[in-house]
């Protein structure tokens, strides 16, 4: 079965995050006002082969921690569902 | 006001995806099978403040075609709700 994954990464609370202040820096020269907390993180989509939801969701768990995030200054969150058509 | 921005930032269909494909093609060497059209975006938070949730939204649609986004092989999905402990 096919399920849908989206995996979002975020820089943990505390860390410094430069994209996001530079943004937030540059936003009252271009006009946009009351803009704070700007904080840049990754969305990551994909689709993964699996026999049923847990399977897929245990498979992406294992996949954030050893490739796509940075455990000591990265946090994810993990959302599965199943592909649409993919039940035959 | 205070209101809670998501903005996720994409490439739009048929744009090539450098990142994720080079995600995809290290994915089997590592043990992770099944893994197909990975597709890697950003994910902006931020707060704004604004009199109403329509003024957020309509800042924040401004802010996204012209700052945030590149219209021509992004495309951005924006939430908006209200942050937690801003009514007063």
């Amino acid at each position: 079965m096919l399920f849908s994954v989206q995996v979002e990464v975020r820089l943990r609370e505390g860390i410094a995050d430069p994209q996001g202040a530079t943004i937030e820096r540059s936003l009252p020269q271009l006009g946009f006002d009351g803009v704070q907390g700007v904080r840049v993180g990754k969305l990551i989509r994909f689709d993964v082969e699996a026999v049923d939801e847990a399977a897929a969701r245990a498979e992406v768990t294992d996949l954030c921690a050893r490739f796509l995030t940075n455990p000591v200054i990265e946090d994810s969150e993990i959302a599965v569902r199943a592909a649409a058509g993919s039940e035959r």
